[in-house]
């Protein structure tokens, strides 16, 4: 396994090694649910392809200069990991190298990443997609696989491929859950062990709404309500938003009619988690 | 010589095309600065490599929807004289295979576009760095070959590259001029006679400030004094901006200290005509 930090360097290597190349881009701290994208990708490339994962925790992406800080970088357990689980090349860039300090060219997406974490989060998914377009053309990728569990950021990068024809294929994985139901987020191991304990209700909340709708309730407002008032229900939780939208556009729906995404992002203290839970009518 | 409309089709038979593969991007009404471009991506494809000319009136970068009506669309003869100067490919889209009804990723420049043409042109600079990067990811362009009459668009995409890690090599080529100095343009067929007579003045007009700059007067505001006299002298022309700036970052200079271009946009009636000068102290 290669370890490669400059980006001419990595380039360099990805444009020689064997195809196809299946890019993992992540930013770290690597837990079970990346662990099993980097294992896709192995079954994706094949005994003769390539494995790259990218390890980069994006400055541009962050809005609150306490969440980056905070941001964990265990890179020694990270590059076992991707050792264990068969990567052939990790980019470890630094920021300076992947931005001048007068870069002027941003990707920026106007729909997709106007509600939800886009309306907490401003400019977080224009820095999601420059990034993620860089880590492409860097890499000349085949293929990538993205955790759907960011399903949010996983439409938005979507749509940029499909928009400006980038010649790559996404490949979402299901989201990796702890015993408890909770998503798995590099972000868990800054909870308080009380919030730990408290968190999985987040899944708990979703999935009492889907069982809502199963019993034939489709109106939002009622399916949002049960959502809420379980998620509410905790000392500690405290909800960034709860929003149902269209599962293709990820606009906001006043029935459930059609494939909806009920999602949800709620801090405990200043970390904060998203999950969410797909409807069908 | 293959002509394609289809976005797909074009970059199957990219793919398959011998290298390396110059692009030379254009919006047709092919002229003879046009014509050097492709001579000149001939010349630097070499017998085995392909030449691919793509025309297309890109919407999205035309700010005034009466611009964009009166481009010209001369397709016929611009195949022939994509075929008379050894072009390999042609890439003929429509709009609506180009842009999904729904399209909302740009790519955004935020520095070098932000004066000269982009100050009256809103927009402009985004638009022409979109479609520009979707031609070059369907191409799979090796390099590609631009006119320098467009200065300020060679500088916003040579910073695109540079900032998206495109992998694409971008070659500039001197302005072509008509016998009396008017650089040419595709709009310079829409000048009234009495307009295309009155405007060789602009090269003239920023020539005589170059020279004024090699009798030693350094400061902008006496070069942008002579250069704005020599414009307004006409009974015809209007001037949209006339700026000193910076050869490289594209920002207003005081003095001129290093190179700097000095650039400017006329209308004539409602066509209007760009030109630059490089000063050198």
């Amino acid at each position: 396994m290669q370890v490669i930090a400059d980006p001419s360097g990595f380039r360099a290597a990805a444009t020689s090694a064997g195809k196809p190349l299946v890019l993992v881009p992540t930013m770290g701290a690597l837990h079970e649910g990346h662990r099993a994208l980097i294992r896709k990708a192995r079954e994706l490339a094949g005994p003769g392809g390539t494995v790259a994962v990218s390890i980069f925790v994006n400055p541009i992406q962050f809005d609150r200069a306490n969440d980056l800080a905070a941001y964990p970088k265990p890179l020694e357990a990270d590059l076992v990991a991707c050792e264990a689980e068969g990567a052939d090349l990790v980019f470890t860039p630094e920021a300076g190298a992947m931005y001048h300090p007068d870069r002027s060219v941003t990707v920026t997406e106007s729909l997709l990443s106007r509600n939800l974490c886009g309306a907490t989060r401003p400019g977080h998914f224009d820095g999601v997609c420059t990034v993620v377009l860089k880590l492409f053309l860097l890499s000349g990728a085949d293929s990538a696989v993205f955790g759907e569990k960011d399903f949010q950021q996983l439409a938005v990068i979507r749509r940029m491929v499909r928009d400006l024809d980038v010649l790559v294929e996404i490949i979402g994985h299901p989201t990796i859950r702890e015993d408890d139901g909770l998503a798995m987020s590099s972000r868990n191991v800054r909870l308080l062990p009380e919030h730990r304990a408290d968190a999985p209700r987040i899944r708990r909340s979703l999935i009492a709404a889907r069982d809502l709708l199963g019993g034939g309730e489709r109106p939002s407002a009622a399916l949002l309500a049960a959502a809420r008032a379980g998620i509410e229900d905790s000392p500690f939780a405290r909800i960034d938003y709860l929003e149902l939208v269209d599962a293709e556009n990820l606009q906001p729906v006043e029935r459930v009619e059609r494939p909806a995404v009920l999602a949800t992002a709620v801090f405990y203290g200043e970390v904060r988690l998203i999950d969410h839970i797909t409807l069908r009518p």
